[in-house]
């Protein structure tokens, strides 16, 4: 099989942004192991810079430029994760940061971009709202985009999750990740191809934003025209570089209610004492729904992040 | 000066404990160093079994009791988290447990004590109503009264955190505690006391429960009836062998509101993405509101518990 993204290309991204990451830790939980009858390890993003996995992608794709591209600038769009992270990726490297957020986003991740130096313009909640503001910047700053998603750079970087958490259990049976554009879900798609090949990937899908699910069953890329979720960094549709990934080698997708997203979430606030955010929840919920499936088996889950409005929460 | 308990005391609670507890992990964070001006580390006590602190303890005071007298069972009065400690502590040493618990106690407390297979006995939320029916109880059953605090094996279990933290970073200029019956406030005196004589112990306590406060003041324990804060596991008045040990080691008592409590748990929530309780977030609260005293040193904070009930949060 012919894949777009090699080892060393993964290997190479996670020395380049280890500086600048943290290596998060992979808890455990008794009563969760219990409650889903299998032996689960959880990575946990939400304890990365900027509170979610997406400090990973953003920092490489930058790091990666050359120098006299990347000291213009960079733009992106994005509901809030991916948006912090390019702006502390760019602030790391010293260079200015053009976010375009929907004016929907939770004002927690609205402060945090502020609070890293970045220029940001609010438009309507709509992905093409998103793209033609961000094109606009482009072409008035000569910024590079930097896609949430859709871009070989960010999934190398989303793939360093899954690596470091193979490193620390390299004899798991399976991982669960949440899919929304699909970067996390093919980096770890990648991680395990390359660095342990018994690891099975599946997905957590919000059933009300379900077109990776539709996607990998249909064999092509199916989209959907502004889904609502409370899985709100789930929104995105399916990149059709991650796509080229996930086809072959994500095993299943598995589509959960928001109330199921919600129970998952406040189980793991109630039994782990973390916040996560509800899209991290996503392969939680997937987790319980199928447990079946998993019995006895030993499965890492990745926590995608915990950036939550507190003032805004589902209980 | 003259102690009720030892170094070698705690030393030998920390070995018969050790087995069934959580050593528990020092966490930090960048922006609450930033915003406090000093070096925090946070032991996360809301990580132990149970979600509290208090796990030590009770297991220290059931394991500590001579087998016939053991086998007749515990019994104690709490309002959440030194009853899950007895509940869990009985059921790990297979000896039945009975608990009062105010009816007012958090729904998910009340949940995890039951989960545990202990008795419980619903009562009015009054420290006389606690105590007359936990008597009530040890007469009928011959089971042994398991104080919440103040035990001389309990405080010896409680000292255990501050020892594994000061292991971990021998060179703390501080500690701060919360303060409610004063079991961890002394245990972590002793420790500091035995272990690092260079640590400083300090406690916050609610303003609107701070007995331990005006005790320190006058240098006698002053009682206060019925005190209401959000900082329901601070709402027990400080008992003597605990003021015994606290009045001669603790260097002072830090008072916050009710707002300022919120808005640190809040803090701890967003920045650190851990779940803590509102008896938690007061040491928290404590540091803030007397930043200035601790400019640039570096003090430990021991976040007591994670036990909220996530329905009725205050923010």
């Amino acid at each position: 099989m012919s894949l777009p993204i090699s080892a060393q290309q993964i290997e190479d991204a996670h020395k380049r942004i280890a500086p600048f990451i943290h290596r998060t830790p992979v808890l455990t939980s008794k009563s969760i192991n219990q409650i889903v009858g299998c032996e689960v390890l959880f990575k946990c993003e939400n304890f990365q810079k900027i509170g979610a996995f997406k400090a990973r992608g953003g920092l490489n794709a930058i790091l990666s430029l050359p120098e006299e591209t990347r000291k213009k600038g960079v733009v992106t769009h994005s509901s809030g994760n991916h948006a912090q992270a390019v702006a502390m990726a760019a602030q790391t490297c010293k260079i200015p940061a053009y976010i375009v957020m929907p004016s929907t986003a939770p004002e927690v991740k609205k402060k945090a971009v502020a609070g890293y130096g970045a220029q940001i313009t609010f438009c309507e909640p709509t992905q093409q709202a998103r793209e033609e503001n961000a094109s606009r910047i482009q072409a008035e700053t000569g910024a590079t985009f930097i896609s949430p998603y859709n871009d070989y750079r960010v999934i190398e970087g989303q793939a360093t999750s899954a690596k470091e958490l193979l490193e620390d259990h390299a004899d798991l049976d399976a991982i669960l990740t949440p899919v929304g554009g699909g970067g996390l879900l093919a980096g770890t798609a990648l991680s395990a191809n390359y660095f342990s090949e018994n690891t099975v990937v599946y997905a957590g899908e919000p059933a009300n934003a379900d077109d990776a699910y539709r996607s990998l069953k249909a064999g092509e890329i199916v989209k959907m025209p502004q889904p609502k979720s409370i899985a709100d960094g789930l929104l995105t549709g399916i990149g059709d570089k991650n796509w080229g990934i996930i086809h072959p080698l994500v095993k299943d997708i598995y589509t959960v209610t928001e109330e199921e997203i919600v129970e998952a979430m406040r189980l793991v606030w109630e039994r782990m004492k973390i916040v996560i955010e509800p899209s991290g929840a996503v392969p939680v919920a997937a987790l319980i729904k199928n447990k079946g499936l998993f019995a006895h088996k030993k499965v890492g889950v990745i926590l995608s992040g915990g950036n939550v409005d507190l003032g805004k929460l589902p209980f």
